[in-house]
C-alpha cells in the first residue's frame, strides 16, 4: 500500500505472469503485487525471463510509488516493488489449466487438480470464510456460553436398520464397526454424564450412493443442552448465527420468524419454505362454492376437497404456462372463462389479489395437492428469474423456524404402522403428551427445523428423558426391539436431566452464504457424485491378502471375477 | 457464595445425598450446594424423603447464610438455599456404582457405564480442560497467527503398505476407502493450493490391534506452513503451548531446550528423554583403559566398544539391584571390587560423580547398549519412586526438542535396504542434501520431535518440495512404486512452495497435563484395550444381507462358521 513506500519488503508467492520483460506480477492469497526488475540487472532478468507462470519465488526489494499514469485500481495499484533480489523457490512444470478466475474448467478437471483449483480467489475466499465462521461459532459457544467441546467416536456400533451407515471390518471375524450418521446417542449420553452444555463440529457419514449434492462425509455443528426448552435452543442458535455472520454481509436480525408445520404446508406447500418471495398458496374454494363446473364441484365434494391457487405476479408476461391469464383489460384468458359467471370471476380476482399481467394457477383436489403446488411455486420463481424478472433478492437471507411437526407419520409401505417423522428420541409437545398412549398419530413433537432461503440447514428437538416414555415409543409405537438401545434406556434411568439440542449442516449453510451452486465449493477435497476422489482415485482395489486380516472376501458379481486389475 | 445471600435462585442438578431428613446436597459440574427443606413443608419433605441419589431436581429458593457453627470449607460452605419449591425432573432407578470420587471402580465397569463415570469431578475436569485448551490453541492459530482451519477427508485411498489403515468397503465391488493415519498428503496438497497456513484438529485412525494405551481413533493438532524453516515451526509451537497452557499450572518458559538425536542417544539412551531427572549415561571407558579384567578388555577392543555407566543417587538405599554399590565408608561393594586397582576405583567414582549411598550400573559393550541403559535409567527412577525417593517432580513439565534425526534407517529384515526413519516426505538438512545422491544413509533429516516428560507428544518436518527429489527418495532410495503417489508428485511439479509442519498428539499431551495414567482418561468415550466399546458392544456382528450391498462376505475361521449369534 502507498503507506509502505520506502519499506524494505520480502514477498513470497506465485508468478501470475511476466509483463513487458520488465514486470513480474506475483500472487498470494491476499492478492497481486507488481515487481519491477531493474533494467540494468541482466542476471536477474535472465533468471526470470523463461520462468513459467505459477512458479514460486521470493523477492526482496523496496516499495515505491508507480510512475504517474501507471497506477490502476487494484488494492496494490498505486505501488510496485523494485526488486533487489529474486530467488526461484520452485519451477512450475505442469499446468492442466490456468489459474485465472475467468478460465472455465470442467468439474472433473477441477476435482482431479484440486490443489490448483483451490488457488482461485473464489475457493480461497470460501475456505478462509469457512474457517473464520467456524472460529466465531466456537467463540460464541465456548467463550460466551460455556459450552464444552467434546469429541465423540466415529468407530461405533451399527444402528438397527442403519442402511446408510458405512461398515468398517475389525480384526475379529464377523465383527464390524459402523461410521455413524450423527453423534445423536453420544450427545444424549453426555447430558446424562453431566456435561450440561455440549458442542462439537462433528464429522458425520452417510452412504447414500449418488444423490446429487450429497457427500459421503460431511460436517455438522452439533449442540446439546440440559435443563433447556425449545425457546432456549432457538434463542441460542439465533445468537450463534448473528455472532458468526460474515462482517461483509448485511447483519442478520433476530428473532427469526417461526411458523408451524401446518402453516408452512398450507401457505407454501412445503416444510422448508423459501420466504424470500410471496406467491403463497391460497384456498379459493369459496369462489366456487356454487359452481356448475363439474370437475370443480367433484373436487369440492371430496373429504378435504378444496380449490387452491397461486398468483404469479407478472406471470402473464414471462411464461406461456397459462391457466388463468389476467389480460391487460382485466379480462380472463382461461379455459374456465366461459364457464364462470362474471361475479365469480370478480371474486376470484379479489381473493387472489390478482392484477393485470398476473398469472393464476388453480388446482382442484384435496390438501394433498399442496406439495405439488409448492413445487410449482418454486418452478415459477425460477422460470420468472430465467426471464429476467426479479423474484428473489440474491443478497437476501431469510431465516425461518418451522415447528410443531407431527411426531409420527404413517409408513409409506404400510400406512397402518407409524414411523418417527425425525427420530425416535424426540419428545412430544407437553400439551400432546397424554395422546402418546392413546392417539399417537395425533401427537406433535418438540422438533424444530431451521430453514434458510428454502433450504433446511438445521434441525433438532427436545428429547425424551424418561426411560419409560422412550421404551413405550420404541416398543409399542414403533415396534422396534428396545434391547438394541438398552444402553441408552439404562442411561435414561440413571438420572438423565431434561435435555434438547440441534444440529446445523455446516456445508449447506456455508454454500448458501457464499452463493455457491454446490456444497463441493465449500469443501477442500470433496468427492464426486459417485463418491470418488478424482485426485487420488479413491475408493480403490485392495489385495485379497490385505483383506485377510479383516476376515472378509470380495463377492465379485458374475462375470467380474478377478477383475481387480481393471 | 456469601455475596449472593438474599438472592432468589433456581438450581438444577443431581441429588448427591439426603442428610438428617432436612438437607438435600445437590451437585452439578461446578460443585455441591446444600438445600434446606423447611420443617413445616410436609409436602416437600414427603416428595423428597424417598428420592434415590442421582435423581434430577430443580430447586427454587433463597440463598442464606448457614447458622453459626454449621459452615464448612467447601466453596459453598458458608451458605445454603432455603427451598420454596422442589421439582423432581427424573428419578434415578439404577446405579451400578456410586458417584463419589473415593469409590474405586474397575476399568471395565467405568467403561460400561461411561455416562456415570463421566460425572466424577476428575473426568469433568479432564473433559472441560480439554475443551478450554483446544479453544485457546484455536485462538492462537486462527486469530493471532492467521491460520486457516481446513477439514480434510477421512474416507481416502489406501496408502501403499498401509497395513495399519482400516478399510471401508464401498458399493462398488472390490473397491475400498481407507481411514487415513494422518492428513499428511492433504496438508501438503493444501500448501500447493496456496493455503499458506493450515491447521486442523484432525481425527486419525490406526488399526494396531491391542497395543497398550493406544486408541483406534485419536486426535492430532495438525499444522502446516509455507515459506517456513525449522526454527519458524518450533517457535510457533512454543508460543502455542505457552498460550494454551492451563492458567492454574505454573507457566511454561520458552524457548524449549533442543538437543540432537545423537546427543539424546548418548546421554539418555533414547530419542525421547525424560529430562526431569539426571542419571545420564556416562562413557567411563577411560577408567578401564588399562584394565586387566578380561570381559571389559574384550568389550573395549570391539569396533565402537565402550564402557558406560549410570550413577543412581541414593540407589544403594532403595534397591537390591546392585552392580557397584558405594558403601557408606566410600568402599565399593561389587564383583569388580577385587579386580580393580585402587586408582581405577578412585577414577571411577570421580568420573561418575558418585557419592556414598549411590549405585553405579556399568555396561560393557558397544554403543548399541545405549537403548538398554536408557530403559534401565527409567526403571531405576520408577524403583526409587516406588521406595519413596523423590526423583521426578510430579508438577514439573519438561519440554524438549529433539532434532537432526537420521533420514533413513536400515530395514530390520534387510539391513542393506533403507527405510524412512519417519516418512518419505521429510527434507534433508541443507548441509546434508548433497549426500542424498551419494551416501543416503548418512543424511540427517529436517525432522523434529517435541518431547514432554519423556513422552513424544509431537513430530514434524520440513518437507521435500521438489518433485525430482521426492521421486529420487521414493524410487531410488526406498524402492517404492512412485506411481502410487503420482498425484503428490504432480502437485510438487505444479508450483509447490517450500513448506513444513508438525502434528501434536492431543490425547497424550492432555493426559500428561492432567497427570492421568491413560489417554482413556482424557477421551469421552474411549475403546478398551481390544478396541471394544464396552457400553454399546461395538464392533458387532452385521447380517450377511447387510454386507451384500458392499459385495463382501465374512471368511469365518474353521470351526467358527455360522457363529454369528454368539
Amino acid at each position: 500500500r502507498p503507506a509502505d513506500v520506502g519499506e524494505e519488503v520480502t514477498l513470497c508467492g506465485w508468478v501470475q505472469y511476466l509483463r513487458q520483460d520488465l514486470f513480474v506480477i506475483m500472487r498470494d492469497f491476499s492478492g497481486l503485487a507488481q515487481i519491477l526488475i531493474p533494467q540494468d540487472e541482466v542476471r536477474l532478468f535472465n533468471t526470470l525471463c523463461d520462468l513459467p507462470p505459477e512458479s514460486v519465488i521470493r523477492v526482496k526489494g523496496t516499495v515505491r510509488l508507480r510512475p504517474d499514469g501507471q497506477e490502476n485500481k487494484m488494492p496494490t495499484g498505486e505501488i510496485e516493488v523494485l526488486a533487489e533480489s529474486v530467488e526461484i523457490l520452485n519451477v512450475c512444470r505442469k499446468l492442466p489449466f490456468e489459474i485465472k478466475d475467468f478460465v472455465k474448467k470442467s468439474e472433473s478437471l477441477r476435482m482431479q487438480y484440486r490443489y490448483l483449483d483451490l488457488r482461485s480467489s473464489q475457493m480461497q475466499y470460501n475456505l478462509r470464510l469457512r474457517s473464520q465462521l467456524v472460529m466465531k461459532m466456537r467463540e460464541y459457544l465456548c467463550n460466551v456460553h460455556g459450552f464444552v467441546d467434546v469429541e465423540t467416536p466415529t468407530l461405533f456400533k451399527r444402528t438397527p436398520g442403519g442402511a446408510k451407515e458405512f461398515v468398517v471390518p475389525s480384526r475379529e471375524p464377523g465383527r464390524f464397526y459402523s461410521l455413524p450418521q450423527s453423534p445423536q446417542q453420544f450427545k444424549q449420553l453426555l447430558m446424562v454424564a453431566g456435561i450440561d452444555r455440549y458442542f462439537q463440529l462433528a464429522r458425520c457419514y452417510r452412504d447414500e450412493g449418488s444423490k446429487p449434492d450429497r457427500q459421503p462425509e460431511f460436517t455438522q455443528v452439533d449442540i446439546e443442552m440440559s435443563f433447556v426448552d425449545q425457546a432456549g435452543i432457538r434463542g441460542l442458535i439465533e445468537g450463534l448465527v448473528q455472532y458468526s455472520w460474515p462482517v461483509e454481509k448485511d447483519p442478520v436480525s433476530t428473532p427469526f420468524p417461526c411458523i408451524t408445520y401446518e402453516k408452512a404446508m398450507k401457505d407454501y406447500g412445503v416444510d422448508k419454505p423459501d420466504t424470500r418471495f410471496a406467491m403463497k398458496l391460497m384456498d379459493i374454494s369459496k369462489t366456487f362454492h356454487n359452481t356448475e363446473i363439474e370437475f370443480l364441484k367433484d373436487a369440492l365434494n371430496q373429504p378435504g376437497g378444496c380449490i387452491q391457487a397461486i398468483c404469479i405476479p407478472d406471470g402473464a408476461v414471462s411464461t406461456e404456462v397459462s391457466v388463468v391469464l389476467v389480460k391487460a383489460d382485466g379480462a380472463l384468458k382461461s379455459p374456465l372463462n366461459r364457464l364462470m359467471p362474471a361475479s365469480a370471476k370478480q371474486q376470484l380476482l379479489q381473493m387472489a389479489q390478482a392484477r393485470p399481467g398476473d398469472l393464476l394457477l388453480i388446482s382442484a383436489g384435496t390438501q394433498e395437492c399442496r406439495p405439488l403446488l409448492g413445487k410449482l411455486r418454486l418452478q415459477c420463481a425460477e422460470l420468472l428469474e430465467g426471464s429476467g424478472v426479479a423474484v428473489r433478492d440474491p443478497s437476501a437471507f431469510h431465516f425461518l423456524w418451522v415447528v410443531d411437526f407431527p411426531l409420527f407419520l404413517p409408513k409409506e409401505e404400510d400406512p397402518d404402522q407409524l414411523e418417527s417423522a425425525h427420530h425416535p428420541f424426540t419428545a412430544p409437545l407437553p400439551e400432546d403428551a397424554h395422546l402418546l398412549y392413546s392417539l399417537p398419530h395425533k401427537v406433535r413433537g418438540q422438533h424444530y427445523d431451521l430453514v434458510l432461503n428454502g433450504c433446511e440447514i438445521g434441525g433438532g428437538s427436545i428429547r425424551i428423558h424418561k426411560a419409560s416414555d422412550q421404551q413405550h415409543v420404541l416398543e409399542t409405537i414403533l415396534k422396534e426391539d428396545p434391547s438394541l438401545l438398552s444402553h441408552l434406556l439404562e442411561a435414561l434411568d440413571s438420572g438423565a436431566p431434561p435435555h434438547g439440542g440441534i444440529a446445523l449442516g455446516l456445508d449447506r449453510f456455508l454454500s448458501i452464504i457464499v452463493g455457491a451452486p454446490s456444497i463441493r465449493d465449500v469443501i477442500a477435497f470433496p468427492k464426486s457424485f459417485r463418491g470418488h476422489d478424482l485426485m487420488s482415485r479413491a475408493p480403490d482395489f485392495v489385495s485379497e491378502d490385505e483383506l485377510k486380516s479383516y476376515h472378509i472376501a470380495v463377492n465379485w458379481p458374475a462375470g467380474d471375477e478377478g477383475n481387480q486389475e481393471k
